[in-house]
């Protein structure tokens, strides 16, 4: 059955591979599975044909015959169950690299993802100045106790894991603000994410969308 | 083998039940699994001992024999993977309960868990009463995308799962302020959660630890 994944038309980042589609395009290139991408508007993700599919109006969304799903940690989740090399079918290393999915997606990134507040959602506020050197306290706190677990480890644990694509794809996130390169191993961790064939291939396809020309309105 | 968790030596609510230990108490209820509980105090969270098992330095962790885990989510997906009551073996019920914990955790519980930042964490900046109302708009707004998915079905998909596990207890967390009652479908569906044995049993185990007396210094 066909795998049809939504990305954004135009992605706020303009291919800079920081949208979540990117995230789902790295697990599915991984897993060797051939996928189609559905293109949505801002303003068709907040329409009723959309929010069937999602209903918090984001992307990316997976179809595949019956199966309808959204939130980017359950569709890696779903991928990764049929790629042993993700996630361990079971015992002891397939709860741990689970557990490094939900420490990047809820424990690393929401004061991440906190400086687009500060910086966008409420940047023309009078304490944006103020707030964001806390915010970015919040963040230094997280990479720090995270560059003590991963110490000179080439991953979270043992080999490359869904857990290590999803903390990558969040670390990636940090790299603008210039946060991550303060942390010279996560920098480094990072960077070999990134040197992996399969993020490349998403990379790309992300990035091919983005520099598209847009269809007439 | 013994299941060991942790849990605040005291919760800062004081036994309302908001302390992530609940969660994992809960999902252990539900699978009928006997567990015990590990109280440590704030200032140890952040020592040595604490940080080897918790890279973060939170509550709750998981140990069973060799097995250590932390993150709420991974621990309640790995009592789930054991009791098919709140996670199915397979198939697309799977797949949609997960997506439904991801979604609790990942978009429904960060703008909720924003409420502390502005009222204690930042509670003394003079933005507080200017900002308050920003938060507590994206928190309506995601409540309101939820309550047109739940429509008027007692769970988010078909049976209790996981997913409505942590759905309730995320929106618990959003009953003090007033706005989970502003949605009278979603706090109907918290009431059915709380009404379930299994919480309620887990909500008195974390109360009887908030209530007991302190050990000597």
């Amino acid at each position: 059955m066909t795998i049809t994944i939504t990305a954004f038309e135009r992605s706020p980042d303009g291919g800079k591979g920081l949208a979540r589609d990117t995230r789902v395009r790295w697990a599915l290139e991984e897993a060797g599975l051939p996928y189609e991408v559905r293109l949505v508007s801002f303003r068709a993700m907040k329409e009723a044909a959309h929010l069937a599919v999602h209903p918090f109006g984001q992307i990316p969304t997976y179809e595949e015959g019956e199966l309808t799903l959204f939130e980017t940690g359950a569709i890696v989740m779903h991928i990764a169950e049929r790629c042993p090399a993700l996630l361990p079918v079971d015992g002891d290393a397939r709860a741990r690299a689970i557990t490094w999915m939900f420490a990047a997606l809820n424990t690393v990134e929401p004061p991440i993802l906190e400086l687009v507040i500060v910086k966008f959602v409420e940047g023309d506020k009078p304490w944006k100045d103020e707030r964001l050197p806390l915010v970015e306290g919040r963040i230094r706190a997280r990479l720090t106790q995270l560059a003590a677990r991963l110490g000179d480890a080439d991953w979270l644990d043992g080999d490359f894991s869904a857990g290590d694509l999803l903390m990558v794809s969040v670390l990636l996130r940090a790299r603008p603000s210039g946060l991550l390169n303060e942390f010279p191993s996560l920098a480094a961790y990072v960077a070999r994410g990134e040197a992996r064939p399969a993020y490349q291939r998403a990379f790309a396809a992300q990035l091919a969308v983005n520099t598209a020309p847009l269809p007439a309105a």
